[in-house]
């Protein structure tokens, strides 16, 4: 064994380990330890139980078969934090994670420290080879923690929106700067043969594999986000009562809801107020609209005479045009930013907003699943669900790709979701 | 005005009016008023309402506008009958039409005399040209009927089943001819280009147009429909219990309703036998499985090691495999019958049973709705339903076509579906 | 045995049978088959139900164990018409009545047919001693059938109101006379001892023994029932909307069901109307009000500065105070009428509207369950329930007693029940 | 002004506030933040939320009002911490008490603090006379905080047990002595007239004025609880399954439910545990059942071949036989404990476990509402509840009295509720 030779790459990763697992606790370093075990709707998860979750993937498909006598922290902790792998075993049901007032906040830091004290020995110890052969593994528990990340940042906004404080998750780090309109501009995108999936280095996961082309017909893609503004205009058009826009299962939801504005909207003194991590605000119409179904996403392309992109053509698009600089997770601003009205080019492709396609989110072509629980990732999802593209400003930057999707149900409104336009 | 000159296309197109209006009419005469009003979960319609909705569409879309001086023959049957064209104005409910004890069925006949007599009237009075201009909307009429007839028969068999005496629709026309087993052949389809959607002459949906090219790879398709023999074998597998074979939502369903087998399907005395439109009677090995989901459709795929073919597969797939004679609601069998053991060609790619498709129900590149009503036929139901091809046993003969696109939630079970596997 | 003997008692009884069978099928009789078979809500059996159910009643309880030889018209009829027996066996679940679309009407006409028939074979064969040991159980099954009578005309009228036709269900049979307001006058019922419960010859449910006595304090009793144009006046002065009128369960009720007038009651251009059996009609506001729950009755009563009587203050009042000729089913106008203003005494006792009291459904000391099924009658319903009394325009006349316990949940609002006032 | 005429009697109620309130904050003292903000289901509260809430009684309804210059510690925590008083104004409904992750913890005690601070400056600034008038409203607040303490015991023990780690509260102050069986005596009541309702000095509920006279008939009445014991020979003899001991309600609820025992009873290693306040611990048979629902204690009544008692026959009993030392908050133990078998005499009438009684929470004769929003302590739920007499091991031993009336619906179970019989 030598430590000199396997130095960089062990290095490396231990490095981006310690950095994403620290990003974590950063993320819920404001909240009260009443905060983090509440479940106010299926969807949102105790804080709590995703700083556990995360471990619990180290521990499990890590340190468990591959650190030589390890020992569990606890031994229940499997059944308390299993998402959803039958293969592991049973485990608490989904919506009964806010039964889990036990253990307490601290448990879980122990529990982070614990897993990480020994993930810090697995990399020392292991043989380079072995540890290249982990490295698929690993980085799917980095990815997997980054995708908690996003998770945590949408659930706390829940959370702490359904509280009639309306708590502040954290003041503002700089104000928003009121921007001039920025007009929004359609890029042409040739038709013919595309290349669609992942065929890079690194990480992907294996819904973007199978690569495969597709035939894509002449189309224009605007070149930045919808924002408050416009939606402003749909809502005032009456956008929400007109059925002629909608598909039948969302003029439904609206009618049974009783929408009438994006989720966290409220009207306050005559004028469109917004819950954000900052506290409320009044709505910024230079800002990308979000927070939108895509029900929502779809009323308004159809009520602005557009269409949504299928998620090949968005792929496409990307190929072709290079992205600006986005607005990650990173920024601290977690809420969306005005694009550049300077800027005639490709924006906000990536970050601020995911963007609604209308493609479902089914496999590709020779999509297989991954033996063992692994295989229970991503394929077992693969149905009613719409893909998503190009990450929000409650993504880590280095976590999205454009070959990335990402999937919801349709009528899902509590991430950061919004629109971009197709002609 | 020349009535020797329209003629021929007048003449033909009543005829088919007369036809096909009888037909819905047949379909009923086996009923008893009583079960023509229930509606036992909210996907079955009563069948008087039927009846008079299909009736409706031609006295709203038809007579109303193009027969001067057309009197309704009830002012309120436009709420009672209506579906759901919000065009049109409000409307009963769907999930409130069993409320419809009144009009009695004997009225409902009336209306469809009525109607009828209005509509060969509406024939003899018109200009070519403008019949020629009418006839679009009257071939709708008539498709709309025809969808009608095969709900018809799904309606009734549900509405029979769920009454304790299993009353026989019918007795079966001639007793199912047992055959020897029908090996299943796999038959190559070359990948390419391939052109989908409707290109013909006559008469087709709005969401088979847009013409487009799409890119298939290789792959194999199964020669015939998956039977309940070897479906039996999946289930006496385990493969209702065993996770990994099922999508997440697919598995939650066939646990929270306890599944174990096709809708209709009751174990009596150790044996699986079914409830048909002929009664109940043991399940026959031979005949292809139906009353699936398509969870359970792609759960077998998966215990099988192949998969469901996606729509564009199997419309390529129909373009290099003429279809063999089918089994149409014409039969009077209203059950799926048997392969023919001595053909090892393509077989039951029309009639039988719909099969499911792994493709979403969504819109074909540049699809737009109609203007009115009309555009509300399919475009507003694009989501969250799979696509299913080829009709079934209930299906009118004359209605299938190779790019007729069926869609349902993937969790129904009361239309005739079923599997063809590809690999 | 001696017929002669025998006649008188049995001639009587037999008459009162065919009375009172006949008088059922009357009560159908301008009912369509579609509307005997539909369920609308829970509460409300299918007509055809009714009539099944009732000859069930006495196949199973009288023929099937007493007549010799007797043959059961279809063996499963058992299973669809038992309503709530345990010890009779399984049946079709209360809120599937309406699976029942075969067997068709006319079969349950001759399962009608076929019961009497052979009902008279057992008056006719049976010694009198024996027909004297069965009159008890006889009796069951008239009284049995005289409720169920009473359920058809208020199952009938929601049946019909739930139709947006609004059919009619007979033209009243004489215009109602319009009368000067009648003044309310509150008699005294001096406190002290009072005996409760059946004491008489004839018939009396097992509810009612259980004879015992209560000590009252002094009360006084509206002479009769509270009307229309009362009830408008708490309506018009808030009262739906005045929390401090309502027990918290009605509130909630109140808001979670918006309601804001009597059930049936309908506003059109700006005046309340109500769906009676002789179709819609302008509320008159001298009639009693009814179709009320409990809760709008003790909210009502609380406005008033009243309150509701107990059921022992109902039957007291009832011995000081005979009968006026009351309003009952016979009457054929199947609405309550007003009362007498020249009347000062006590009126609208029986008939006109049950009248619930502030007195839980329980048991009378000493009360005990009969063996075998027909201890199911009612001592299983002995809780969540409030006693009624006095009968309605519903009940047939032979069928009330002042003993009469009536009792359905508080939110009940389908029976013709009504408010008398005490203080 | 006099501070020594007034001494006593606001010295002894002051003593008597801090006692309580101390109290509170002890039952609260071994849990953990996050145990203190969660709702599993809508009758349990989040124990922060009690402790908020019965310190805004005190500031609602004594320092608002009465301490010249009071400030709101907060101007929202009325809107927050209003349970159901309609007369203050809106509220967190009643379901969404969860949603109070903030204020945190530490804030809440603040707020007990801010409260006493003010609580003292008002007992000593109060004049004697104005503090007199005041004590009825002084001590509905120590009542009503005493009711809270009940709550938060009966909460904490059903929120821990939702969790996976069965977490203790406590350990057991003592170990329960395993005694011999004790013998169950009926002890004679004899019929007549008893005086019911609350007569002497001091504190008691508007539930149990109105004074008035009841004619009992002759009874016995069991001188212990029922046992675990003696239940779970019920529970053997298949009394979970026989529909002839249940209420209909009852045994719908037992099936839909699956139940076959008392809440929190687990069947570990085929041995019946149940989850206590000390952890997981075997059946001890020598113990009195608790955690029934009505309807279980009306089965096992019925099973037994006995009955439950009226609250009027339960009162009167408790006239004749004096009480014996009860198990009470104060022992710590809260869980109940055997009886004495050498005891002949009357036991467990205070204490251990309430008592189902056949008696619906109705009004007493001549009840009225106080005026203003104490009117709503009590009176807006008199309906659909049963009353349950003697208090608990989690009832303060001050709080209870022989004319106490508890309720709750007859399926509730989280309270520690049992069973005493007559005959």
């Amino acid at each position: 064994m030598s430590t000199l030779l396997k130095a960089p790459a062990a290095q490396q990763t231990l490095q981006q380990y310690e950095q994403i697992r620290a990003r974590t606790e950063l993320i819920c370093q404001p909240l009260e330890p009443e905060d983090t075990v509440v479940q106010p709707i299926i969807d949102v998860s105790p804080p709590k139980w995703h700083m556990a979750h995360t471990s619990w993937f180290f521990e499990t498909f890590l340190l468990q078969p591959h650190l030589p006598g390890y020992q569990l922290f606890h031994k229940q902790y499997s059944y308390l934090f299993n998402s959803y792998y039958n293969s592991v075993g049973s485990r608490v049901q989904r919506d009964q994670r806010s039964t889990l007032t036990r253990p307490p906040l601290r448990d879980i830091y122990a529990y982070r420290r614990h897993v990480d004290e020994h993930m810090n020995k697995l990399f020392q110890q292991l043989e380079e080879d072995k540890l290249e052969e982990l490295l698929p593994l690993l980085q799917l528990g980095l990815q997997h923690e980054q995708q908690h990340q996003e998770l945590l940042i949408t659930d706390i906004k829940y959370i702490l929106s359904t509280n009639p404080l309306l708590p502040v998750y954290k003041p503002q780090p700089q104000p928003a700067i009121t921007t001039t309109p920025s007009k929004a501009i359609f890029l042409e995108v040739p038709g013919g043969t595309y290349t669609i999936g992942f065929r890079g280095e690194g990480f992907s996961f294996d819904n973007e594999l199978g690569v495969h082309e597709v035939l894509l017909q002449d189309f224009r893609i605007m070149n930045r986000l919808v924002t408050n503004g416009e939606y402003m205009e749909f809502m005032q058009d009456g956008g929400y009562q007109d059925f002629r826009h909608w598909l039948d299962e969302g003029f439904a939801l609206v009618n049974n809801q009783h929408l009438e504005a994006p989720l966290y909207w409220v009207k306050q003194d005559k004028e469109w107020h917004r819950f954000t991590m900052h506290g409320m605000e009044k709505v910024n119409p230079r800002e990308p609209v979000s927070h939108l179904s895509f029900y929502e996403a779809n009323a308004y392309a159809s009520w602005a005479g557009k269409r949504l992109l299928t998620e090949f053509e968005w792929e496409a698009a990307s190929q072709l045009y290079p992205p600006s600089p986005g607005n990650f997770m990173e920024s601290g601003r977690l809420e969306p930013t005005a694009a550049d009205p300077a800027n005639q080019g490709m924006q906000q492709l990536y970050g601020d907003v995911w963007e609604w396609t209308y493609s479902a989110y089914h496999p590709y072509p020779g999509f297989t699943k991954a033996p063992g629980a692994i295989g229970e990732y991503n394929g077992k999802f693969m149905l009613n669900q719409m893909v998503l593209r190009g990450g929000s400003c409650a993504t880590p930057e280095s976590h999205i790709r454009t070959t990335y999707r990402n999937f919801f149900h349709p009528d899902k409104r509590w991430q950061y979701n919004g629109i971009r336009l197709a002609q």
